[in-house]
């Protein structure tokens, strides 16, 4: 199996390394606009070669993990390329307009369209390591609109690697992470922007810190160019879940401010289930 | 050494089972309004007797880890009855509510007022663990005010738990405090809520949350009661931060709705050196 990898921070670093693992006649070709990724890449031996994004004729699949405005722009160019067996995922965390950028491409069938539920807040080829995606779970957009025989080769790739394949429209999927990850992260990079403010004149403050404020400003450790392309691309649904997180707040803010301690209470309490919830996890 | 513990939870309970482990010779009675708290308590030998709220005349230290508001209202009454070379330390989460409770009180200096930065999302004795201290910081404030003696008896506990002491005022604590922990609570909570609200409706979102989400929320797991307490205790620093917090949520909102993608990839950026930070910890 001959695969480019274009991409070669955590995510198609990793993915890499689990083709090598679970493929190991497989040859990878990296491609990265970054030259010291694929430097790197090299000598950590997550690719085997340089690959060229203008040589896309002779892979098997072509995998596809850059910032989603950029895999928007790249990925009708790949297609344009490739031959008619090559199979094209992307890993982008967004999948609308990756979706909609192709829905006319002549060869739309040779697409599959992917968000592995899986990452750290770490980047770049210094971050991966080959069990990232080990029984993680994968989303799976559009589906229908993939070649069967492409899709079975897809599907035999995630399973070896363990994945749990999980099938959605890209509207849906939009939605549903804007709630449970891009305002988790808008969430973070602004505490942490919160407290650095502080900081400026309170220079102890973070000898304070307690494991639940490095918990809750984790996230604002993630690339920042990263995820301007993600709350880019995901613009309206961000906005949505943002708009409800501060109405939340503000909700909060007046109770504290009428001194309504019950209510407050209740607040918090009504909050519980997510014990369960993160109990499954 | 005779201790009470007033509070059997995560922090009373710790507290008592990292005495044991230092001070072998130490017997402890153990005081919580939740009598289930204390039958678990003696059973899980974190206690070795019942103690009686009314009846603390005979202990050479007292500690008291219950939620802030009980605390303020309770420890005038406990300094009424001890005997005059019991040392009493709180170990709230905020400190200038009580230490103006017991401002004017003719015993005031043999209370040490105290604040472990340390804790999990779990509560009750069932979460209580020998080493929850160990190597965590201390907050000592108003150190001046106690007696010399009785500080060095709280200081040779607490430095055979390997407690790192650090020294600030009430209010600087309570400002402090606000920032790097009471607003991650805010925050988790209300995270909490709002993905919950939209799950009513859609059924299968908590399947797609990644470690991320479960990384911000995983403070909405703590004790609503304790919480609320706390954030009225300290409502002035907790609503300036919360305000602070949401302004920054604003800016955020308004560079996406405007389209001001290498404006909002700078407000990220300016956030990076949280790494840094947390990297320390």
């Amino acid at each position: 199996m001959k695969v480019a990898s274009i991409g070669l921070g955590l995510i198609g670093g990793s993915f890499a390394l689990a083709i090598q693992e679970h493929f190991p006649d497989a040859a990878i070709w990296g491609i990265d606009q970054n030259q010291a990724h694929v430097e790197a890449a090299l000598a950590r031996k997550i690719i085997h070669h340089k690959g060229n994004i203008n040589q896309l004729q002779n892979y098997d699949v072509v995998v596809l993990s850059i910032p989603v405005d950029a895999a928007s722009e790249l990925l009708p160019k790949i297609l344009n390329q490739v031959q008619k067996n090559t199979l094209v995922m992307d890993m982008g965390s967004t999948k609308n307009d990756i979706c909609t950028a192709v829905a006319n491409h002549p060869k739309r069938n040779q697409f599959l369209a992917l968000h592995p539920i899986a990452g750290t807040e770490f980047s770049g080829p210094k971050a991966a390591f080959p069990n990232l995606f080990t029984k993680a779970m994968m989303i799976v957009c559009e589906a229908e609109k993939t070649d069967e025989n492409l899709k079975k080769k897809a599907y035999h790739i995630l399973q070896e690697m363990q994945m749990q394949l999980h099938f959605m429209s890209p509207k849906e999927h939009d939605k549903h992470l804007a709630y449970v990850s891009h305002l988790s992260h808008v969430s973070s990079f602004m505490l942490g922007k919160t407290v650095l403010d502080l900081e400026k004149n309170e220079r102890e403050i973070f000898n304070l810190a307690g494991s639940g404020f490095a918990s809750t400003v984790r996230l604002a450790k993630s690339n920042p160019k990263t995820w301007t392309a993600i709350f880019k691309q995901n613009k309206t649904e961000v906005l949505t879940s943002l708009k409800e997180y501060q109405q939340h707040l503000k909700e909060f803010e007046k109770l504290l401010e009428a001194n309504k301690f019950s209510e407050l209470e209740q607040l918090l309490d009504s909050t519980s289930r997510i014990k369960e919830i993160l109990a499954k996890k």
